[in-house]
């Protein structure tokens, strides 16, 4: 019953049975493992993008703040919404890395839409040198409400940005989870929809701590690889997380482990929805949801083990609604749904 | 038989047992978890420092950059040989971290000296605002070159560096190491002799990608942490770099197996020794060292399976002395080194 | 007939008589002049502050930046309005000085309000590390759009400030029209109004480029110091930016050039005023002021010679209301504003 | 009798002159004003380079930041001398501006040669990321020693710099001193010689404050306008910095300003010369001289009145040598002069 974040889980089988089979003899360091070769074969399979550019971090974070660097010059500003990791969880990395600043755009259901980016961008005349330049677009797939981008969506919103004459970045710390909600494929949610580049989060769903960075154009692949050993994130003994990757991509572990996230999530919603006095903010359509309930459910649920974020205290009015966030990863399954929603309805 | 670097071998097994014990159930990330815990006090005992502030990051740059920009202002320059690591082998990283230059001291068998650090600090005069402001003294222990600084140089070093009202940061990814060649405590390496922060390095010595960051005084916790968020080097799945370093205390398996690589460095340079043409431009005190050889040597021993860097070509006169750099990690073994030594012999 | 802005016109004959007397003999340079030892004084004298460290430099983006970056962590959130001349028109300059990022502060009437900086300074929860941590104020004043801050919103906005524990710097680039507006006293409009650090600006009120910046607290001296330095802000021939402060200060010069802006922007706004469609978005309270009206009225004061700003295109149908900016300084005089209203009326 | 800096001295009155003649009337501001496009193709004219990019910046240590930062990446490193002003006198501007670092080129004579320029790009082997890349060399002309470098020395080094596919800035704070030494044209010194932008100082050669920018390549054009905009240092009433440029230029006064401050400098040169117990540890070849002479000496002249830099205390010794510098600006005139020689033959 533990739905505070899905990089609270344990990784999955596979990906430690494969960190194991890495674990013998001598390798090239700092990313000349043959592992990395195989996964950058591996990524551009999967993305249909035969020339990118891969390359693998050990955290979300600094997946985002180096391929934005790269996409970005320090008199530049980067669109993002307000509710986005970059602004909110990642104490001024993006910054720090890009020497940039973030804009916001207007969100609706936690979404930039091409109405509100198209104003912010137009809105931030740069008049000259006076104005920060407009840097690049930076949408978070799932959102952090635990909405999705449609393929139409996204599409329109590269269409803003290229309009602008600027790239855009897909933030997929769980981008997993976006693909099982569209049923789509990598390809069609970044490439075919403008995106040119993409964090490729494995974190969030059954990795230890491996995040891919493609770049569809391989210009920027050497610019990249001296931020990532400026910023300090060049491992040495890449092998573990090549191994890592690796094992998450065979097989299509990654999807079936967002299935199983999202399939948990899905079944936790449906559950939540049927109790009249539970509502949601934002319609979760992924692994992830907000949803405003009485104090006295939270405070059943909580007595009865489940662990998840509060937004304001436990103790109160027992009717008085309270906002709840709910994470499924990959490992928590049904078992562990329905030991929730049971709890809920004692 | 190879001896390119200590970071191209495998994690120890104990490591790996860690890794995978670690790996069930649910954690809250981020450093809450209770390996967490048990690692700060481990730490805390073997410095014999009850209140130091402990931290773990995945790579050697991130702890010497991040700690150094803690104790470090922008408008300041840092003290260190050219031959450090922070110097030639972290592409601007520390400067990135810190905002600050480094003034390199000069060296005397790879290590600078009470006189030499005296003469670069008093020489960085400041005239008021002009000249950067002296930062701390950065010691890399052992160093480059293999050699180590004795518990004398570094309390001169760091009684110079409180002369000018500074602190001195100790590089030690290869800490272990130097922990062997000289018998003593960490803490008699450290704060006794009056370091102000250490790096306390995992990952050339068993660990797949862990280094642990240690303030004596604690009154930098706070802004290390904030530093290392905003370098986005703050692991969401901690608890696996805690395990990691949890296995690498206990039992004192880190000094274990710098013993190994130790004595199996000593053994290769003795075998090297009786070499009438091999010298040493560096006395190989600890796991590393430089050695020059006629070119048919190095050939020979390559020939053979030998992987180390050679400083140069292989083609070319078969009697020109070439530089060939080996270290020796804790999995090599007297049996990879004989080897090497027969092949040497044939 | 100039209105576009207070940074068009000349500076003051007492000013450039300053410059005239300063320039023979040889100085000290680097701020050491005897003119900046009297500057200081008056200063000083001026805030009733006999401990603020005050400093020159040559740009009102200067005096932001390098002030903020004197009161902010790299790892904290500036709080300003979105309209803020830091956040729309000094490219990244407080981001660069600072390493920190800005966080909008919702306005009405141009204005941050207790309520709004509250909200901010609250939804900025900053979780720990993960979040960016609560930095500094910036109140701007007069503010971009013309309104004037009352004594009692300040220190309402200051007191928000201190109960969140940061500080309060207020950008005065317009200082002195303010003054005039409120008719109190520098002192009552910041340190007595909580306000911990003041741009004192000069080149928008008739020098020739000089803003002062003053700390009330004297801790902050060293490091703006340096930070100024680094900055490449520090002039060598200081005593030019001394001689006209000096000029500034004398007789209250400050003062009265204000209250001839001032003055202007009355008398225009009065005249504006009249015109049945004519309407201001927000109240002209000092010498700035922006203002709707027919496209035609816009095209005919034009085509007699008025030059400002006007939002959009003299192009298309000529009933169709234009926003359009009038600026006046302290040179453009009664004359200068009858002729433009006299060409209104034509 | 003011030897101390040839940043100590009035401006000269024809550019006093100019910024009165400015002062009337209303400007554009930014750049905008029409005396800058007269600068621009004086500056053009000048350097005989009709492409070039020309801007002004008030202080010389943004010439060379701002300079630097637009010819360097931040994972690079910039090749001077140890003895340079942006290594010894900016307090990490350079560093601050660019993100980069500095690597020291042994000098003789105060300068590099192509044998320690080549070395010193040859040790930064950068081992593919893991050291700081290459990046510009910076020559300052003259040194701070005093030395000229000769045309064929610049060329020689620019080409070791093209080798490396790097480009050369040259730090002319005191361009104009060198040009009278050598006797050429300001395109021989730079562009042909292969010097790809050059600050172009004024404030040590009687301007009241400004730098000219000049960029062979006018690809550099707008990344130099974003980045002096982000770094505080585009004057908003730019029209005075203009007229000082153009009355600088005008009738080249900049060129016997220069003249009058060498003709200074080697007559007191000569006169110190003729002392049996002066020498001078770099020969004095424009403007400004460093000399050994015995306490007693500089006691005299000091208590004589003369102000200049000792390097070390006047209390001790009286035969002990101490090393002084003296620095001729273009108005201390051969008065000045005789009257320090003869204070020294009292």
């Amino acid at each position: 019953m533990f739905f505070a974040s899905d990089n609270s889980g344990p990784a999955h089988p596979k990906v430690m049975d494969a960190i194991m089979r890495t674990n013998e003899g001598f390798r090239f360091g700092y990313g000349a493992d043959p592992e990395m070769n195989r996964v950058r074969s591996m990524v551009r399979d999967l993305f249909e993008a035969p020339e990118a550019a891969v390359y693998l971090v050990s955290t979300g974070t600094a997946a985002n703040s180096i391929a934005l660097a790269t996409l970005t010059e320090p008199w530049q500003t980067i669109f993002c919404t307000k509710l986005s990791h970059i602004n909110e969880d990642e104490c001024n990395a993006p910054e720090f890395y890009s020497g940039a600043k973030l804009t916001m755009v207007a969100d609706e259901n936690a979404k930039m839409t091409p109405t509100t980016l198209h104003a912010a961008m137009s809105a931030e005349e740069t008049r000259g040198v006076h104005g920060p330049q407009r840097g690049p677009v930076s949408i978070t797939q799932i959102t952090e409400k635990g909405t999705v981008y449609t393929l139409n969506e996204i599409s329109a919103l590269t269409t803003v940005a290229k309009d602008f004459g600027v790239t855009t970045q897909l933030d997929g710390a769980r981008f997993a989870n976006a693909i099982v909600t569209l049923g789509c494929t990598p390809a069609e949610m970044t490439w075919k929809s403008g995106i040119d580049c993409v964090c490729f989060g494995g974190t969030k769903n059954g990795l230890m701590g491996v995040e891919a960075v493609v770049f569809f154009n391989p210009k920027h692949a050497w610019e990249f690889e001296l931020r990532r050993k400026r910023g300090a994130h060049l491992a040495s003994k890449h092998r573990y997380l090549s191994a890592q990757m690796e094992a998450y991509l065979e097989g299509n572990l990654w999807l079936k482990l967002a299935k199983s996230a999202n399939a948990s999530g899905q079944r936790l919603a449906d559950g939540l929805r049927k109790h009249n006095n539970v509502t949601f903010p934002f319609e979760p359509e992924a692994n992830m949801m907000f949803f405003h309930a009485p104090r006295i459910l939270h405070k059943k649920v909580q007595a009865a083990g489940a662990q998840y974020y509060v937004m304001g205290s436990l103790e109160g009015d027992d009717d008085e609604l309270v906002l709840g966030r709910l994470v499924c990863d990959w490992s928590v399954g049904f078992d562990g749904v329905d030991v929730f929603l049971a709890a809920l309805e004692d």
